[in-house]
């Protein structure tokens, strides 16, 4: 059987003596002081067992990862009306995503990429009575932990910097792909991004995209064809232009953020999380990037 | 010599009878209300003669057009510094010019396709002290009419259902083409946009164009070479996409709006100016475009 | 145990009851003969099983499904070099993969669209001794059968017609990314994926993905990381834009081509062919590609 | 009376200091070899007075300014029909023309872009009876000059070199805007492009478009209505990404070539053709482009 532990601890010192351990994001002023020397990785097999190393028990911003959570989310609520609005199909070349938007009227190419999330976004918006507290509350059940929660300052450093995604926004609503106000969807949105948590708390949070759909409190949230919807989104359109290279480095799916965070899953067996602030040229996880392909490469644990 | 009232005339009888009057625009709520019924032309020489046919003298809403006058205070306030942000050539296809922003990083073909318009609002926002008050001002002075106002039920409308433009303003916005805040910006926009003019003081107040950047009161506002770049910029992209059109059918630099308004100009000859709600597939005005090949094609006045 | 062969029976009897079969590839007039009530699905498992239902043993064009073996023969040849020349991300949009390919300076985005075969193809040039004679016995070795060959009239049909494929050879000939002139390239191409099949012969051929690179006779043909490669870029990219869709439905890396032919496989456990001539709109086999899906979830045997 | 050889000489005197003298296109390996040193003008009045200074006998290839004749004569030929295949607008952005091609279906944006000029020789290449005979022949008549001559060497050099050509032509063939075989439609095209001429032979030959279609010998070859289409198209896309500009500075209905070449005129007063080698960023001679800027700033002669 292999010892996980003594996995981990390989990659660790692997990873401490990089010399190149990436650029911390810059462009939400909030998570530019985050130091770059951070680093983690928790795993959690489907048979309860735990291991770590590093930091993983200091809060991180989840940022993009948090899609997959907004997106479940959705699933239990309106189920397959979802892929009226937002496509399954990976971006391809993400540098000019309003192009893309544009030239496909309106409907993003999956709820991964910003658009696509924005209108996820306004789906719960649109199906919670109230959608900040409520989506909250949906997270801390998932990880079983009730301290798990915004961090303002960080979604008020977006809301005031994201022009982006104001373009991205206005623009679906200019295509009636938004029910609700630009500024309302986009307040819950930067939101949901701002979430922090640590690697415990992210892979507890996925452990249901491991366990056909049930918490780790053995709650059903979402049907297991749901969890292998999201399981198919996340290895084909997880990691921005890089799910390609992902999908054979790694061989699980998995999802990126600009925080430095990285969660995979091989389903039925178990959930990984890293964290290092540091992304590489594409906007991923320098660093967690290569933790993940030495963990599956060691432990021959993927999907292929 | 040509009898002007005669050619207006007998345009005039074939436009009233045209089975095809066009579509009047209805992405603005406002607009769609006006009677596709309407039809003026008003022609001012340069010698003084004022010619008019139909409803020359009823008010419509410039929009559009109203971004040459933007343009030329722009002009008269920062010269050639408009050009660092934005470009002087034809956008091509308009469908998808947000695509064209974002391949060209935020510098708008030119300062008549909705971006470039949006900076150079911008750029009058940051140099004129009471914006709205001073451009109103200005337009009132180069007509020589204070009575020319702007409708801020159509601004208002513009502003709930812009999202096209919010889009694109965020877009400049995100690479830093917008040194004020998006909602300033297009606040003064849409007010622009809604300015309201009969054809007679629209080609009172294009005069200037006419007449190597004096006003009606003889006033010199831009440079004979300021006056030549607007007229350039006029002729290759004052018609969406149908510049190429317009510019062989009439052969003169000339600016179209929405509300179904065109004005066009022979430099040291005449200003004309026509209005007819419907549009055409490529939004100008139908009977406009008519009426301005049959009176160049009928008195032989034209650039080539 | 699953009882396989009561699983491909039942699909076969939803199949040829399906009223809406597709439509035929009609681009290449070879290809539009074919009739397309045929349908045939055969399986190979790990263990040496074999069953089938259908025309099975009736051969087809395999099309695209050859840019699979063409890869797997260049990575033999020049191994990790081809990724100078070809990325591997998911292309998003095909419809304007010339756009694409001039974006991104000729580099295409991955080896299955057209572009990125091509410049595989031009790799096999180079470096064959004789480019149709030695792939042609490369193949047949992976099927352990000789009787495997080109369909000459389909190569020339496509070689007369294929203009979409001579405009991406030249503009990644101006882009310097064919070593060999355009018609040599292509003249190869089109033999390659004129090689006809039939199931059988297929799961035989592909037998290698599934058995960490030895083909059936144990011989060993690409290292097990080239074969990881392969498969993840049949499961991002394998189905044109429906990749996705394919990633989530059925489950497995697997590649469709326009004759009707799907193969899939399930690393260490099997290799899954069917084929029905009729295409979906995305231009993939339409009862194929719900075959596969019934046969995942009915066996449960998918990657997720 | 302006004094136009003293126009001229200023210019002249102003040129052979610049400093700066371009970059000689070296894409076509037979042009790159042309001197930068070399510079001409060459004016010719509507009342048949001609003016030169500096190499305005020397022969130089034109080019793209062959596009205009080749426009001219498929005028003469087939009338209006042309504009089902082509459309009559700027280009936009000229560095992903492919891209705008697939997207509009294969119908180019104007005759000038390549692909545009490449749908015009294919009607020659249908219509006249013996393409490139039949067209030099069409040539020297408008010029009255029987001397001029393709540059075979250049066309084959271009033939072997070409591959964005060979991308467009095949990408307008899976279109069906090609109704000739892909090398017969580029054969034609490329010694169309050969053509040889010095400056007065290229002010006589495009003196019809400054004389309603009448040329040098009085015979009518366009019409009226044909000579305002072809200088309409001149000035809105005759300079590339550089139209706009050219209207601007210029103000005169114009077209270059990446020989060096440029030809432009008022209609009813001059031709005036510059040539110097050395090119700007945007592929349109350097020199020659300032000196059609001093010309008409220096005399005042231009449509604005």
């Amino acid at each position: 059987m292999t010892d996980f532990q003594a996995v981990l601890n390989s990659i660790y010192q692997d990873a401490i003596q990089a010399t190149d351990k990436g650029v911390v994001a810059s462009y939400i002023p909030e998570l530019a002081h985050v130091n770059k020397e951070n680093f983690a990785i928790q795993l959690r097999t489907a048979t309860g067992e735990c291991y770590g190393v590093g930091d993983y028990n200091k809060l991180f911003s989840i940022q993009s990862i948090s899609k997959v959570l907004a997106l479940s989310k959705a699933m239990s609520l309106i189920g397959e009306d979802i892929w009226k609005r937002v496509d399954v199909e990976p971006s391809g070349h993400p540098f000019n995503q309003l192009a893309l938007l544009e030239i496909e009227n309106g409907i993003p190419r999956n709820p991964f990429i910003n658009s696509g999330a924005i209108v996820i976004a306004d789906i719960l918006v649109s199906h919670l009575k109230n959608p900040k507290e409520d989506f909250l509350n949906y997270v801390r059940e998932l990880a079983g932990d009730a301290s798990i929660n915004y961090n303002i300052d960080v979604a008020l450093s977006e809301q005031s910097t994201g022009f982006k995604n104001f373009a991205a926004a206005n623009l679906l609503k200019s295509f009636k792909n938004l029910n609700n106000p630009v500024d309302v969807v986009l307040d819950f949105y930067f939101y949901q991004c701002s979430i922090e948590m640590t690697c415990s708390q992210l892979s507890n949070t996925f452990y249901l995209f491991a366990n056909n759909g049930k918490c780790l409190q053995n709650k059903l949230h979402i049907t297991d064809r749901q969890v292998k919807r999201v399981n198919a989104l996340m290895l084909t359109c997880g990691f921005y232009d890089e799910a390609g290279e992902f999908a054979f480095e790694v061989g699980l799916p998995g999802k990126s953020g600009v925080g430095g965070g990285i969660v995979a899953l091989l389903p039925d067996h178990f959930v990984i999380t890293t964290w290092s602030p540091g992304l590489n040229k594409k906007g991923n996880s320098k660093l967690g990037m290569q933790a993940l392909e030495q963990f599956t490469t060691k432990t021959k644990q993927s999907i292929f």
